[in-house]
């Protein structure tokens, strides 16, 4: 097949966030495609929806394929001038809104931003305090902390411990630390002391020695650092710990920091929370 | 209206990220219910689904109400059986999938774990990078490299600075950083000199003093730095400051991290990239 070009809109009167999840985890699924992505967050009058009419066709034209639009727009007159457009119009709330009212035998409140918008106050400091907790407790610091945390990461360094606590934190309020193991705990196949006592919070992560190589080669070119055979000695020392002290561990190779981290919340039985 | 009690079911193959923002956003549009929120992530093997089928039937039982169920399923072996449950079903996949595909003209892949799954080494190093610029310019650290910055933070301690480079770091790859306006600067109208080269990259976080005064009261109880007095000073001299120098500011009073995240990048202009 040719490759087709395409021009995508996500049309939202907020952040955009829920339509761009929404459109993105549809069109990954369709290959040979060239995408050109056009986000427009906080469409939230008639003026401007006619200007993005406009684009739309001017987009048309030039592609000649109409362009695919989603939207999460709550106001029906909005929503009205973009169809007026020639492109194809996914709106997410028209799709399912009446279902879910008919189900729950009561209508909507069609209020913009109650998703991604309103600061509930016991929600914002919970997930500040966790975020406070992770740059508190990253790459090994203030140990003597470590019985508070939700789960402390373990890992060589550059194994990912880092993004993924501040990940675990922002998006699901989880108070996570980590810990870096290196050299000095080699020889000995023991358990640095400070994690002793919290071994059954411990998560380790792990991925590929060429991976591993990959991304220290990024941080410090051929350095004996980044070097594939310490690579190799240190992912398989790890590995070994990790089976020696029974500590799940997580392969991170080709999965993105989403991925590991709902995967170790699913694992460790760890309570998410959805903020906005 | 009486307090409805549901219970809702997000259902995925792999993150269960989309499907729960995806239902949420929903959700959040009727009052009076009272949720019971069940999430079961990597639900990728028919045996599973049978044990949910299960669950989701007491839930009827219990509630006196069916349950909704989002899904994001790709396997529709897996759809089915969940459908045989006494719930709602609204699975997002395939109210879309087919529609998208005959604007395409093209089959979809149905491969599970592309939205939030498989790691591009390319968005993977930019957002790694990202995410290490962050950290490194936290609070006015290292303002010598602000030159490189997408965009600095400007606002008093507690203005919500922090968790939104971090945000704007992991979720769009933005080389976020960001500077305290503390109370030395106060007396003297002028911008800290390390900031006179990046007047443009600047931009403001205020809130309420009424805010700002819970927030810092919640750090530091009945302190002179919690006390609403000082609170109204500061953020009243941070705002004349803003407008002296003209500095785009936003009120983040009322809005969560990801809705000031997505304001700044709008009206800043930056490009976003969605992860994952």
């Amino acid at each position: 097949m040719t490759k087709q070009k395409r021009t995508v809109y996500y049309l939202s009167d907020r952040t955009g966030i829920t339509v761009e999840t929404l459109g993105h985890s549809l069109l990954t699924q369709f290959d040979g495609i060239e995408w050109e992505t056009v986000n427009v967050p906080f469409l939230d009058e008639v003026e401007k929806a006619k200007a993005v009419l406009i684009q739309i066709n001017q987009a048309a034209k030039r592609d000649g394929h109409r362009p695919l639009v989603f939207s999460t727009l709550l106001n029906p007159e909005i929503l009205e001038v973009i169809k007026q457009a020639d492109c194809r119009t996914f709106d997410f709330f028209e799709t399912f809104i009446q279902s879910v009212e008919e189900e729950l035998h009561r209508p909507f409140v069609r209020m913009a931003g109650r998703s991604h918008g309103f600061q509930h106050h016991l929600s914002y400091f919970k997930r500040i305090a966790a975020i406070n907790y992770v740059l508190a407790h990253d790459d090994g610091v203030n140990p003597k902390n470590f019985a508070e945390a939700d789960i402390i990461l373990v890992g060589v360094s550059r194994s990912g411990k880092t993004p993924t606590c501040l990940y675990l934190g922002l998006q699901y309020g989880i108070a996570a630390a980590n810990y870096p193991l290196t050299q000095e705990d080699f020889p000995v196949m023991q358990l640095p002391k400070v994690l002793e006592n919290v071994r059954s919070k411990l998560f380790g992560l792990t991925l590929s020695a060429a991976q591993l190589h990959s991304i220290r080669q990024e941080r410090r070119p051929n350095s004996p650092y980044a070097s594939l055979a310490q690579c190799q000695r240190e992912i398989q020392w790890q590995e070994s710990l990790f089976h020696l002290f029974d500590i799940p561990c997580l392969d991170t190779s080709r999965i993105s920091i989403e991925e590991i981290s709902a995967t170790i919340l699913n694992r460790c039985g760890l309570k998410r929370q959805l903020y906005g």
